[in-house]
């Protein structure tokens, strides 16, 4: 009933995540009325480019523009190499770096083990971690996979992967987070504050 | 600290109505995770076309492939040309549409009165709504604006404006919405449904 471009557009916004077909004709909608601010155009591009002119680091796996060697951290003299940071998504390492409290380098498993969806040990880059690992420069490996059930599950699979070499293996906190209310707090997570509990001095 | 291509592309979907920073981000994320479905490209592809594909019918404002004379429906010989429903929204078109029980053509205002917005008369497709109706073909007028304050103001705009031709003004009726449950309908609903009860034969 609508015009094909327009039926076209909304049944590929559609495929997005967290988008119903309800949602994708209000932002097919939105473009159109917004003609005079070219956004569609300039959203056309920018979709284009993105498969085009990125590619992933092939040490850590993050995402890179296309066309250089290794990613810009992998690539930084300036960042410690004895300290690899496990993480599962390439969006978490702007998020550790937001924190600007680590210089080490990143590696990207892209996923997290889930026997329901299907996703083994072979699915991530666990051996490409190993491999790395083996290199012998690397003192430390923070995994800092999520606090779910998947990456708890994640975290204890590469603890044993990583307990043949000689290096410290370490895990990011669990407890309160900041800004937080005690009274609020799930049980979950005030057991785990409690479990994690630490001396004043 | 994200490859360019990749922020270029969450700042233009964060700002698409109701798609912050950090969904947008998602969004791009997913889209580079399914490289393989070539949904980045497709969309992009879609949405170059959303513009240069599509165009407004110069009779019911409504949208329509470009390169036509007129839409669809008002180029329907079929069509009751006796009778124009007025919408806000291209949107509202294909709801009426499903319900198969309409026949008649349409007039999309591209939006509705709103004082506060600064939208005036002059912003929406009114005087041609009026230039329509001098024709002398069109026997009715059904208002179909949405049930709102805005909606409603438009409509007793158009129905001021109309008074003077020689036609039927009607609106759709309000009431208790099917499948609902009067328990839960609010107040300002089971008051137009009181106010507009109908006797039984």
């Amino acid at each position: 009933m609508l015009p094909e471009p327009i039926q076209q557009s909304i049944d590929l916004f559609a495929r997005l995540p967290g988008i119903g077909p309800k949602t994708a004709a209000r932002l097919v909608f939105f473009l159109l009325r917004s003609r005079e601010s070219g956004l569609s155009e300039k959203l056309a591009e920018a979709l284009s480019d993105l498969m085009e002119k990125t590619a992933t680091c092939p040490v850590c796996f993050n995402m890179m523009s296309a066309g250089r060697e290794q990613c810009s951290i992998c690539s930084d003299p300036q960042r410690d190499r004895e300290v690899i940071c496990v993480v599962e998504e390439p969006l978490d390492v702007p998020a550790l770096e937001r924190t600007s409290g680590y210089q080490g380098l990143y590696h990207v498993l892209q996923g997290a083990l889930s026997p329901v969806e299907g996703i083994t040990p072979d699915d991530l880059k666990i051996k490409e971690l190993l491999d790395r690992v083996r290199g012998g420069e690397v003192k430390e490996v923070i995994l800092a996979t999520n606090p779910s059930m998947e990456g708890d599950a994640t975290g204890m699979y590469l603890q044993q992967q990583l307990s043949g070499f000689d290096l410290k293996v370490t895990r990011l906190a669990r407890g309160l987070p900041m800004g937080g209310d005690l009274e609020y707090a799930d049980q979950n997570t005030l057991l785990r504050a409690l479990m994690g509990r630490q001396e004043l001095e």
